[in-house]
């Protein structure tokens, strides 16, 4: 892997990785020219016990910009530059313009609940120079350099001592609100564990402590050994539709052992997670012909200092339809209970994606 | 309150509620004659700790059906039954027609997961006979007659030492994915404390633990000493916008005092808090010339036999949208993190929706 740092006009920073060595690219453009405002602030939710951000400044974002104009594509035109630069980089990742966690976040308005600067980060990574495509369409060895910049980016925020969790996800298509049609996902980086890794991470060490593995690591085995839900099974990953899918086309990846984070990976399991991601997201795209939308997210063990033994790496993947033409909306029961239905059995969609067939050499 | 119980021809319970004597009404009709499978059965999710309930029959349900059926307006013609009667009754519950937890589930598949029998109730509430409307163009003494239906209908289904938690809500618009327009609610019996309530009860109980007070009444007393979010403020009950709001436009109605349920209400609290409801939805619907899409839900204490001085009985109505024009999407952060942002503050939509001009007395 190979890396360029630099920093833009407007302070924000850009990193690009290759596969090979990165060669002439002096310049990292902006769109912006002033300096990023980090004037979001939490408060705190005394009924749910959790914090929430508030980012004013993110009301004024970009918005379905016109199709001519990509923000993500290579800047061709100094005059009209774009996030990223020219040049032989595979990745990029730089700092979202508007931002709702900064590292530089130093004041919290007084509210009549507790409030704090909203520390920490959120990075946009550019999956491709290619305009178009998605993680099924790109080649294997740029998967698993995507895996190793996921690896960095979570290693390098893990450094600054008041960040507590990385999470890389990505929201892919319109219905899940995305405003770009370029391949890219974003990184949010906490200083505290959220409510969601929380809970997992609580579950997980209760179960861990009384079983003597985590629950993703037994889930995987038995999984596995079924086979009615799986959707790739390699050498060291795998994906399936979990039987506890709350979301009727939910996959979830997995390496087959209780990796923690990516940094902790193998290089044969990086290659078989890339290989399992390609399978996924083609299935995906073959199912109805069409680019599914989903909310994709990468769980890592929290960074507490502590060994999580307990925690299993690995992505869920949540598109938002429940048929070709329905969306599954959330509403009062989901949304307001946290308790999910589902119209239809995780056996019946992974036999309709397991129906898929893929090409894993695409492109050759 | 008068109430009248009948039974539809497929087995479901449909109970009448008026505020004069129910007179002349004999039978329940029903669109459906088969009666309705309790198919439904839950599934552990093994990392997230909570349930989840698959109901394969319900991705058959009623959906968009044409705009001259509606099968929550009374019956006019015995050769085409809606699901409720002509007569002088005010509200009306029955059972939903596709559940996802029924009285009488009794089995569960095997699973690689645990499962068990989807156990519940699922209850339609429709608000009134008018097909157009709203909570905010109902008269005040209705609004009333509402509130001590969910008091009955909590009370009916906390008899049944299955349940564990009762939640009266209501998805409205389209854009929450509500399937009719005539003006009704839902309610969920739950096997189960669900997640939501479930961690608001530990987070009030540590709470009440070290202040003495739940974290809701502590709230509501700086919200009303602050003024600069509240939108109603009577002689029992309050509403407002919450300094914590996860949603742009996101509203919580309580009363003063921390009352468990619906049944622990005064006379004078339902009063008010009628008030208060029919407020908000009228300011909602004033903002912007058009009915307002939102989730409501009411939230009630556990229902565990102990008692709950923490639990503050409030409702929480989250609209889907950030602007007039711009949908607030739930994504990466959100979905996989529970981890909210706002891009707006709650100072400034409270402030909109407090210059909303609404008239408490229509209809005369």
């Amino acid at each position: 892997m190979h890396v360029l740092d630099l920093t833009k006009p407007d302070g924000r920073p850009l990193t690009l990785y290759g596969r090979s060595e990165l060669r002439g690219i002096d310049d990292a453009p902006s769109p912006f020219s002033t300096p990023v405002a980090a004037t979001a602030h939490l408060r705190w939710h005394p009924l749910r016990g959790e914090w929430v951000t508030y980012a004013a400044a993110r009301q004024e974002r970009t918005f379905q910009p016109p199709p001519e104009y990509d923000p993500l594509a290579p800047t061709r035109d100094a005059q009209a530059p774009t996030e990223v630069p020219a040049g032989n980089w595979d990745v990029a990742v730089f700092g979202n313009r508007f931002p709702a966690l900064s590292l530089g976040a130093r004041e919290a308005p007084p509210a009549v609940v507790e409030s704090r600067p909203a520390v920490g980060a959120c990075e946009v990574i550019v999956y491709t120079q290619a305009a178009n495509g998605s993680l099924g369409t790109l080649p294997l060895d740029h998967l698993e350099l995507l895996i190793q910049v996921w690896a960095d980016r979570t290693r390098r925020l893990a450094a600054d001592p008041s960040i507590r969790y990385v999470l890389p996800f990505e929201n892919r298509g319109t219905a899940v609100g995305a405003t770009l049609a370029h391949p890219h996902g974003q990184l949010y980086a906490y200083p505290v564990v959220p409510p969601v890794p929380l809970r997992m991470h609580d579950v997980a060490r209760a179960h861990h402590a009384e079983h003597g593995v985590g629950p993703l690591q037994a889930l995987v085995a038995r999984e596995r050994e079924a086979g009615t839900r799986v959707l790739y099974d390699g050498d060291a990953a795998v994906a399936f539709v979990p039987a506890c899918a709350r979301y009727p086309y939910e996959v979830w990846i997995a390496p087959h052992a209780a990796v923690p984070d990516f940094a902790s990976l193998s290089g044969a399991q990086r290659a078989d997670l890339a290989r399992a991601l390609k399978t996924v997201v083609l299935k995906y795209d073959g199912l109805w012909d069409r680019p599914m939308p989903y909310v994709m997210a990468w769980y890592q063990a929290p960074l507490d200092g502590d060994p999580h033994p307990e925690a299993h790496l690995h992505a869920a993947l949540c598109p938002p339809y429940r048929s070709r033409e329905r969306l599954k909306y959330l509403a009062g029961t989901e949304l307001a209970a946290g308790f999910f239905t589902m119209d239809v059995l995780p056996e019946s969609t992974a036999a309709e994606l397991q129906a898929v067939t893929v090409d894993l050499a695409s492109p050759a």
